[in-house]
């Protein structure tokens, strides 16, 4: 039974046709629902809308239907539409008609809007959390293996060393970046939208800052026909973000793939970390790293969907935008499965630690013999002649090793400044402004 | 426990994230599994790898299952892996040792290149269906309101009379087009990879020309590298095809929801095909149409997801490939209601019989004016002229009704003609020669 | 000056943002907007709107005009809007008012439709015949190395044994499948939409099939609702066929970068069809292919393009489909020099014989292995478990050689019966019918 | 003659299809180019790679090359290369053999990265600042306007009281958070790569903190393997920042056709802002929005287009990143020019004053209505079902006028507070630091 149905009744297909995947991803919105909720009634009590003591008996429901959503003991019931209608229905069980009072000042619309920012605030501080495990990995990593020289290739001929130390350590300076379009995507979902309604506003004479307050936003969308925009909006940065976590973990998926393949043999997996063939007894193949490569490359197909979705509505709010969740809300699951999962077989990973010895990498260092050349004096296009001419005639010997000093270079990785990048992003997402607001709308 | 599994154990976690919704998407594959062993072990016993009593026996078995599919009445039972597994599960349970033999000759990859490829086709099959279906309704409401005006627009500006006749025919013409993209896609998804193995051919002396003809392909991807190559490639031109027929339907629902809008008001539906509102008393939303829209929209993003995880990928078989199915599987039943949806709904659509009176479509007809002027030998830009400055004047008044009768034209529909062409291409899709062959294959 | 100009005055930069690259890109439907021209002056003497006199006279001065564009004499000239003007703009010189009279019964829109159909229609030809050229290099590359081993890659971990002949000719019979979508886009453009007018159609008595004759199509866009609509649908599908000719390409040279990399070295380059570095004296890049998988990649991108410009836009022209030409006009020329390069490539890749040699690839003889001991009886697990046991025990010594003798397999390439089918498909396009209808049509 | 040209000749044909279209773009980079050799020389005059004489000469002669691409008196000749080529050959003209010494210690790699980063960084920097000028046209026109009433649309229906005041100040709103998009892309442009050589740094004593802060970077990418990696995911991020920009601009030109067409009639434009038809004299189209419309969904591909050539590519340098160019490049004039358009035509844009009279949007004050009987004590419920009563009995009357009071609504746009927002992004890209180390370099 739905909120506004009337008398005539929506046949079941078109309900089948229209409410969808709604109750299964809804749930995932109920802990954020509640928290909406909390703040939006207090804000109710404070402009007079409820009573006193219409408060306390909501609040005490929301608090126990939250705590019972923490602990996993909620589900939306068969023929309850969503999760506002099933805490709404909860509510009146209990109480009787005061809860449906929690719904004054709101529309459903309003309702979904806030849940959605609470959810990918939520959301994104989990995947910055996943990619600051993930990063540590890499940083250990490089650290660990900075001395394993490793063949670099431009064009994917063989060209100048490279090291594990440079290759680990660039996959951790790529999370900088990334985390750098987290921060970005995180700013635009820490806006209260709470308080446009229909996406026009209301009469009522609603205190939009407080529950800004009450519920950590850092700010809130102003303008509410702008709050009823960034539907969708917030959805695509959202994607946009994980899209390039998801490119910076395709990527080094690439790359492993490539390593582990006999053609380089640069690493090995553990053999229970890898799957074999049902026709082919010697295979040991790098399913993981495959199967991270093509999730990681789905998701950056998701901003395109978003897009596709969006791309020449006129303003105001469309049905069409609910169906925004049905990709977005398990992307976040994926991406956070692959981080672990990258994060723990990063680590899993053997390097072979001679791999230079093989002949057809001995012209690696043909740069640094024609830097050997300058250095001593040679102009450099004398110098990449004669280096040139010695590896044409097959004279060419390479210098004893790489002394490479600069900044991020083989021999002086950088780490630690890479480190105090990441760090100071961290900082900027203050979790725990968001972590107070919560747990005093919750206290008993 | 997997056909390839050696000694070593495969973690928990990678199990899990390496299968994935497998069996979930892969009981869609069932049915055709089933079909492509039936070929598979009659060709074997042909070429003597099978004898005419292990056949028998086999065949029995197979045909059981294939019933119980049919049923409903089969699942693949927690801790098997896929299909194929389950499928040779029961068979072993019952026949013992022989079971295992319906794998002769053949690579668990090279069954699921010929499951999908069974699978697409019967796909396509049924969209061809919905889409003769929908035509129809269209070609029908075309026929009904022919005499029904209503403005046409260029730039959303109010430009020439057209009709409902016209408008419901064009969409009904549009299939026709988008029928020849899932033609081509039917092509190249007819055409049987089995024998292929791992993607490099068995040294088993199989008979392909063979399970090509009992499994009612028109021909076989011949070269074993091709035949691996194909996947990727097959499901990105279905989802192309599924794409073009998705764009039409949104670009209706697009007309459809304007035309709903009280600023058009050229259709209603009735009450209880549109959802009310949870603040605002008096709506009546058309959300089937926006659903219709955002559905068909989304799958319009499908080959770019498609895409991506295909570029740059070597030729040969990598894991990704698994990942095809997550969201193409589950498109052909969106497609298929959406257009069930949009059938049902076009038929339930009324139209305004009198919305050229209002005086904003006055000028609707200035080109007709125009050309009258023409018709009675004005040269062409003197009449442009003239009408111009009646308009400008406000003294121009519209001829008394449109009289097109050109091929294709408001007076002249030609709707014959393009179910004439419809008809041809569906008769070139030659769904009788698959029955025949499963109806073969089957039988007791 | 423009058509359509009223007494007030656009304003300049209006006309820079609204005229965009339109002359540049015009220039290359000339050719075509003559052509319609012809047709359609023809038809509109057989109705009674031009004498045959004014007829004649017209006749001499377009097929004037389409000489000098035929001998590349002819240029949009500077104020001049578009290819329409600047053809009208000259025949009103030459035979003054008559010139005009080119456009009775016709909307400028109306002429772009036509250009364009043409245009795709010449467009997809030129592409067919390159590919067609491609294949056939294919196909002989794939007959003079079919004896030249090469490892099969799954999980790009050394599978089973390949051969260039099979590499080559799977990329042949990519083609095939490309053909397919290639003639369903051909199919598409190849429809009469001149007689549409504003996309409302005309109240003139055009004979719009004799249009649909003069010009060579196969058929018309019925519904003039529908003839509009086609625009942008029709690049869509253009564009989605390239894309799928440039998927194939892109893996082949994605497949021809890895095969020159110093950690496979299965091919090498003519030194002059490589480049090299400023500061690697030894590189010998593959810049070619690199370049080639690039703008292939890119091509793949158009489809998503497209679709992003035409999402959600009801019925009806928009003057946003005037970009589509933007970026699919350039890509004509761009696939069709991919393809002559990828072509003339293929002809000077150097394959290496004694690939196998190298003992990395030694279990590639695994699955014959097994396969023999099945031949002799043994049961697939345990022969699979007998050299997957001797593989660990570093005891497997692989057969001989490969005898692979089924359809598509090593030693079966049924290039022939590829070849067939390519045939098939290219006699399917009647690309006759065109070139008699344009002879007619400019015939003095 | 290219730098790295051995004595065998490459074909003209390779050559053309490999140079692209570079020196076209390459001009764009010109400027950037010599401030990244400014920078270089003067750090290999630190570490003793050139003498204080050898830098002097060479300053000298750049500053006066950056004197005349800024009087635009510079050009790439024919048969030069790249910028990088035709600078050198000037410097060598004049300075001798000394002036090849910029490139030691970089590799040409190198210096295109420089380039690229110094120009991604101006481009964003312009479109900031057109942001900057459209986002105070949008508050301006949100303050004039915010007594003017609209209707409000959720699903296209008409919903609840809307004001040009919000309208406008929505849209000035959208850019605040599109500048979050422009602050994260334009954080990982500045970063400097300079010293990364091939992508794996070099044997010379670099010293990349000095290069860093010559050229006002913030930072660096430290990691050489990443300073190479960001190529491709550098324009993804740009292209991501601009498509967000375009996005919002192209929803409001879908808004402002809608409310052009005469079934809203919102809004006018002075008649020569609007175009005409060729065939309907009556027509005043709105090009221009169309257009903008167009363009801004256009772009909102390339972020697509871009992945698409960089999926799957493993680490290290290949061609294709070349071609990144091609698309990226142009788009930053075009969204330039897109917002400097919508800027100047927003401010054209005339509102109609009393489209509420209109007896089809009575019921949007429905909602107020049930809040008014809210305010005085009667449940929602009760006051819904009473109000929705009235309207279908033909009853209802609405409220006297809208009175939104709180944040952000029709009665309360906080404007300032959004201004606020704005001012401190503005503020945070900190553009002084880049044009006092730009000074400082060129200073003479």
């Amino acid at each position: 039974m739905k909120l506004w149905q009337k008398s005539t009744a929506v046949a079941a297909e078109i309900e089948k046709f229209t409410v969808g995947r709604d109750a299964e991803l809804d749930l995932q919105l109920a802990r954020f629902d509640v928290l909406g909720s909390l703040a939006h009634i207090q804000m109710l009590q404070s402009i007079g809308l409820l009573t006193q003591e219409e408060l306390e008996i909501l609040q005490a429901e929301l608090k126990n239907i939250y705590k019972r959503i923490e602990a996993g003991d909620f589900t939306i019931e068969a023929g309850v539409e969503d999760i506002h209608s099933q805490v709404e229905l909860e509510l009146t069980r209990r109480v009787g008609e005061a809860g449906k009072k929690i719904h004054s000042g709101r529309s459903r619309n309003d309702q979904v809007l806030v849940d959605l920012k609470l959810y990918f605030r939520h959301q994104l501080q989990n995947i910055v959390q996943e990619v600051q495990v993930f990063f540590e990995v890499l940083q250990a990593q490089s650290e660990k293996h900075k001395q394993v020289l490793l063949p670099g290739y431009t064009h994917l001929q063989v060209a100048m060393p490279s090291s594990f130390g440079l290759w680990f350590g660039a996959y951790a300076e790529s999370l900088v970046d990334d985390m750098q379009m987290l921060l970005a995507a995180y700013k635009i979902a820490d806006k209260n939208p709470l308080g446009s309604a229909a996406g026009y506003g209301s009469s009522f004479p609603l205190n939009r800052q407080l529950t800004t307050d009450l519920l950590g936003f850092e700010s809130m969308n102003y303008n509410v026909v702008y709050a009823q925009m960034g539907r969708g909006k917030t959805e695509r940065t959202v994607a946009t973000a994980m899209a390039a976590v998801a490119a910076t973990l395709a990527r080094m998926s690439m790359d492993l793939c490539l390593y582990m393949s006999q053609n380089f043999g640069f690493i090995t997996l553990p053999v229970h970390l890898t799957t074999g063939s049902s026709i082919m007894p010697h295979k040991k193949n790098p399913d993981v790293f495959e199967l991270l490569r093509g999730k990681c490359n789905k998701l950056q197909a998701l901003p395109t969907e978003i897009s596709m979705l969006l791309v020449n509505l006129p303003s105001g709010y469309h049905r069409d935008l609910q169906l925004l969740k049905e990709n977005l809300f398990p992307a976040f699951a994926e991406l956070k499965s692959c981080l672990q999962m990258m994060a723990y077989m990063a680590e899993q990973v053997q390097v072979r630690a001679d791999i230079l010895d093989d002949d057809k990498y001995k012209y690696l260092f043909s740069v640094d013999a024609v830097n050997e050349l300058v250095l001593q004096g040679v102009p450099f296009r004398d110098a990449y002649k004669t280096v040139g001419e010695s590896i044409d005639s097959g004279t060419f010997t390479p210098p004893a090793a790489a002394t490479h000093t600069h900044e991020g270079s083989i021999g002086n990785l950088c780490n630690d400044e890479i480190n105090k990048q990441m760090q100071h992003l961290l900082r900027t997402f203050n979790f725990e402004r968001v972590q107070q607001a919560y747990t005093s709308l919750t206290a008993e």
